[in-house]
């Protein structure tokens, strides 16, 4: 593009380039189709992301994403209360609610333990999950957690955490490839390795 | 993601995974991503987009996109008003450039002729290159479109269009591979293609 011109489209492809899994080539072509497109895309998104960026928070209790204090999940009756699948993230509860065969709550860390970059246990929201099993009478904690360094890790540290609690711990078993993080598996995997999770 | 659970949330992810080169599951990083740094990206990107939607507009006169009737290029004293460069899209616009060799301006054809998709030259700026080639004095017209079948067919027609105005016809040559796009290609590739440009 020329030098100074049309900043705002250049701020835009910059901010654009930024997105994880995108980059200059692409936002330039997401940008352009944008602008091609701006009665029925442009400004459609451009409003859904004002509403999304108004509405959206964490769930005080669980940390999943949703417009409420307390999530959707949380709060729905139809779910057991008595099991708690722990996840590193809310892509990661999105995959295991794809899959359909989890119908209890979950906890969602926000992360791993990481010594490399300084991620500790109050970091996360493992002080949380203690606090819930006590208050919430769990009876089964499923340490959904990805099979890599960091994830086990973290599955050991809060397993030593809630050892006092004689809360049953298990984590997903068949199906999960090593190294292999949860979001990329298909959605029949993750339900049969839940299916088939084993004590921790 | 629980069924009919924050619906603005899914709708964004969905408008998201419509963009060209993401799909689902990256929407949903991306979405994700943007809800966790709302602050510092999401609401910046939403006013970004309202801004662009707002002013972004293609040029009258050659088609390149900014914010003004007339491109910042074609009103440009600095750039030859001889020579215009036809391009099939505004990335390979862009891509040109970004060479940084081509000093003269453009002409944006909005694609390229196709039988398949029933694109005729009135769907095309082509009506109008042939108007600014007598009006404007040319006295060259590159045609810098895709090596592929549907840009050569369109570079031929339009050949055809011009043979009567006496302008000199040229190419881009050297370094454009067949069936190659521009707007893939490094700039020093696209301007050395520039630079040994040759009778078309
Ligand atoms: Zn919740
Ligand atoms: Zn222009």
């Amino acid at each position: 593009m020329a030098p100074n011109a049309h900043s705002d489209i250049e701020t835009l492809i910059e901010m654009m380039a930024r997105l994880p899994g995108l980059g200059p080539r692409s936002a330039r072509r997401v940008v352009l189709h944008l602008i091609k497109k701006r009665a029925v895309l442009l400004l459609p998104l451009a409003q859904a992301m004002q509403r999304v960026a108004e509405t959206a928070r964490e769930c005080s209790r669980c940390g999943n994403i949703g417009t409420t204090e307390i999530c959707e999940i949380c709060t729905d009756p139809e779910r057991a209360t008595g099991t708690i699948c722990v996840v590193e993230d809310v892509a990661d509860l999105w995959a295991i609610e794809r899959g359909g065969a989890f119908l209890g709550r979950y906890h969602v860390l926000g992360g791993t333990l990481s010594a490399l970059d300084a991620v500790g246990p109050d970091d996360l929201r493992i002080p949380d999950l203690a606090r819930r099993v006590r208050d919430e009478g769990i009876s089964e904690v499923i340490l959904a957690l990805n099979a890599t360094v960091d994830g086990q890790t973290t599955a050991h540290y809060i397993a030593d955490e809630l050892a006092d609690t004689c809360v049953a711990l298990t984590s997903l078993a068949q199906g999960v490839p090593i190294g292999g993080e949860l979001d990329y598996l298909d959605d029949g995997t993750i339900s049969a390795a839940l299916k088939a999770r084993k004590g921790f």
